[in-house]
C-alpha cells in the first residue's frame, strides 16, 4: 500500500463520518496530498473526483494531460476535455457514469465560484459541501514523511537567514533583499513558499507590507517573513534586524515580542488548546501595555499550504495534538514607526510539548 | 467624475441588464477594476459588496483594515472583523441592513468555495450567479488609461527579451534564465505577470512545463514565456531561440508557427470573430500537417488578468471589437523533441484590425 493508498483510505473514513458521496478537488493541497500531483488549471478546469466506493479518476484540459497521466499516485483513469469542447459536457457525462448527483457532493474549500457555481448548475438537488470536513484532522496531524518534508522546509529556510542578514544595508531597497533571498533559493533549487515580506522601518507597522523600492537607512528595523518550499511543504519565519543602531524603544519592544514567542511555545504542553497558546503569547503583550498593537492571531498551521488547521488563535478550543505544526508568531506593530514580529515553526511531539523546527530566535534584536 | 466613478456606473448598467441586485467581490481583478485596490486575504474574507443602487462598502479584518482604507476609489465604508470574531457574523449584519438576501446576488468568478457555499449559506434562498456577467463585456474592450497601461507593460515585457536571450547559454540551466528575468523585472520597478516559463528542449514541448534545473545544451530550443505587470496591467509574451545551432526540422517547425501567428494577426479584421482568428492560425499548421501537435487555443484576453474574455478559440463567435486586448500564440509541440510557441498582444483598433504592442517577431529561429 503507498503512501497515497493509505491517505485515501484515511480520507474515506473521513467521507463516511461526515456524510459525503463524492469529493470534487481542483488543483491545490488537497489533490496534492492524495495523488502528489497539482498543477494550477487557471480558467480550465482540472479536478480530481473521488466517489467514496469507486475508482478515482482525473478530467482535465488536453494541454495538460501528459502531466495529469505522470501523477505520482498512479490513477490511470484520466478523461480528456479541449477548449473548443468545454469542461461542462465531460463532468456531465461523468456525473451519469458514476450517478455523482446522488449523495452529498464536497468541493475543494480553494474551487473557484466559477466551477463550484456551474458543478451546482449541473447538480441542481445535489446537497454541496466543503471537502476540508474530510481532510482537516487528518491534513492537521502530520504523518513522518510531512514531517520530514517539514524540517527538511524548516532548515532551507534557516539557511536563508544570514543571506537575508547580509542583504540588509543602508541604502538598499526592500526589493534587493527579496531578490537576494529568490537567487539562493532558486540556487538550492527551491521554490519561495509565498512572496518574502521585507518591510523597512515604518512600513514594518502593516503586518502584510508589499516589498518594494523603499531604501533602508541606519536605525532602520527591519522585518524579514520568507519561507523554502521543499518537497511541497512550506517553511515560515520572521526575523527582524536594526541597521547599524537601534533605538531604545526597538530595543524594548523586540524584547516584549522574543518573551511573547516563547511564552507561546512554552504554552505547547499536553492537554493546551490553540486557544491556550494563543493567550499566553498576548498574554505578554498586554502586560507590557502594548495589546492593540498586536493585530493578528499568534499563528497558523502549516504544511502543504503556508496557512492551514490549526488556527492558533483565541477562541479555538481544539486540544493541540501530536503531529500538528503550526507557527507562533507574535508582533507588534507600531504605526509611523516600525513593527516587530517574530516566527519558529513548531510541532507538537508525542509527549504534548513543543520542538521547534527552526533555529533559535536571538534573544536580543540583532544590529546587522 | 473619477475613472472610478465611471466604472461603477457601466457596472451597474450590466448589473441592470443581468438582472443582479448586489455584487459580493472578494480581491481579484474585479475589485481592482472597480477600485484600484486589490489585496490577498487568503483564508481571511475580505470584500467589496455593491448593491445596485445604495453605497459601496468593504469588509476586512482587521490586518487589512489600514490597506483597505487607502483604497483609491475612496470608498470609506469599510467594517472590520477580527480573528476572534469572524466574518460571518459581520456578513451577516451586513446582509440584514442593506437587505443583500433580496435580489440576485453575483459573486466573484474568483471566489473561493469557503467563501461563496458560506454566503449561500448565510442566504439559503438567494440565487447566487457569476459576476462576470456584469463585467466581461466592459473589461473586454479596453479603455483609454487601460490601452496605456496594456502598452507599457508590453514595453517592460519587450525589454526583457535581450535579457532572455543573453541568458541562454549551454550548462545554463532554466532556472538561472528565470532567475536573470527576475532579476531585470525587480530593478526595473515591476512584478512579474506569472512565473516565467523557460523550457529547453524536449521540456518545450510541454506547453506549461515548470521551469526547473535542466541544464541547456547546444542544438537545444529554448520556449521563453514571461511578462511583466505594469500599474496592474499583465505583458505576456513568448519567444523561442536555439542554442549554437539549429536543426533542419527546428528551422521548419519554427517558420510554420512564426506564419500562423502572422495569419492570426491578419484575420483581426472587420467583422472577425475569435473563431475566425483561432481558424486562421490553426488552419497553417494543419496545412503543413503537424494540426495534432497545436494543443491549445489560438490565444486569450489580456488585461488586469494574464487571462481573460475574449477567448481566442475555435467555436468563439464573439465579434471583435475595438479595445479587445489578447495574445495570439499558436505552437507546435512535439513530443521527446521540442517546442516552439510565438506570442504577441495585439490589441483591435476602431477600424478593427490589429495593432500589435510588442515588438515584431523574428521570421527565422535565432540563433543565441
Amino acid at each position: 500500500m503507498t503512501a497515497y493508498d493509505e491517505r485515501l483510505a484515511r480520507v474515506r473514513d473521513g467521507m463516511k463520518a461526515q456524510g459525503l458521496a463524492t469529493l470534487i478537488l481542483t488543483p491545490g493541497a488537497a489533490m496534492s496530498y492524495l495523488t502528489g500531483f497539482s498543477e494550477a488549471g487557471h480558467e480550465r478546469l482540472i479536478a480530481l473526483i473521488v466517489p467514496s466506493t469507486d475508482a478515482r479518476l482525473f478530467i482535465t484540459p488536453s494541454l495538460n494531460a501528459a502531466q495529469v497521466r505522470a501523477n505520482p499516485a498512479g490513477i490511470g483513469d484520466v478523461r480528456v476535455w479541449d477548449d473548443a469542447q468545454g469542461w461542462e459536457s465531460l463532468l456531465s457525462e461523468v456525473i451519469v457514469d458514476l450517478t455523482l448527483d446522488i449523495g452529498v457532493v464536497a468541493v475543494d474549500d480553494d474551487m473557484p465560484a466559477r466551477f463550484a457555481l456551474k458543478i451546482q448548475q449541473l447538480m441542481p438537488t445535489t446537497p454541496l459541501r466543503l471537502a476540508s470536513s474530510a481532510f482537516a484532522p487528518l491534513r492537521a496531524a502530520k504523518d513522518t514523511l510531512e514531517l520530514a518534508a517539514l524540517q527538511h522546509a524548516a532548515d532551507a529556510t534557516d539557511a536563508l537567514i544570514p543571506v537575508a542578514f547580509a542583504a540588509c544595508a543602508a541604502g538598499a531597497t526592500e526589493m534587493s533583499v527579496s531578490l537576494a533571498l529568490q537567487k539562493a533559493l532558486g540556487e538550492a533549487g527551491h521554490e519561495s513558499s509565498f512572496d518574502s515580506i521585507v518591510a523597512a522601518g515604518q512600513n514594518g507597522s502593516s503586518p502584510h507590507h508589499h516589498t518594494g523600492k523603499t531604501k533602508m537607512k541606519t536605525g532602520d528595523v527591519v522585518v524579514l517573513d520568507f519561507g523554502a518550499r521543499v518537497e511541497g511543504y512550506c517553511g515560515d519565519i520572521t526575523r527582524v534586524c536594526a541597521l547599524g543602531k537601534a533605538s531604545d524603544e526597538a530595543r524594548r519592544v523586540y524584547d516584549i515580542v522574543y518573551r511573547a514567542h516563547q511564552a507561546g511555545v512554552a504554552a505547547v504542553d499536553a492537554g493546551a488548546t490553540a486557544h491556550d497558546v494563543d493567550s499566553a503569547a498576548r498574554r505578554v503583550i498586554a502586560d507590557a501595555g502594548y495589546g492593540e498593537f498586536f493585530l493578528h492571531r499568534t499563528g497558523h498551521g502549516i504544511g502543504l499550504e503556508c496557512h492551514e488547521a490549526p488556527n492558533i488563535v483565541g477562541g479555538n478550543r481544539t486540544p493541540l495534538q501530536p503531529g500538528h505544526c503550526f507557527s507562533i508568531e507574535p508582533g507588534i506593530y507600531l504605526p509611523g514607526k516600525f513593527g516587530v514580529r517574530l516566527e519558529n515553526i513548531v510541532t507538537v511531539t508525542e509527549s504534548g510539548s513543543a520542538r521547534v523546527l527552526n533555529q533559535a530566535i536571538p534573544p536580543e534584536l540583532p544590529i546587522v
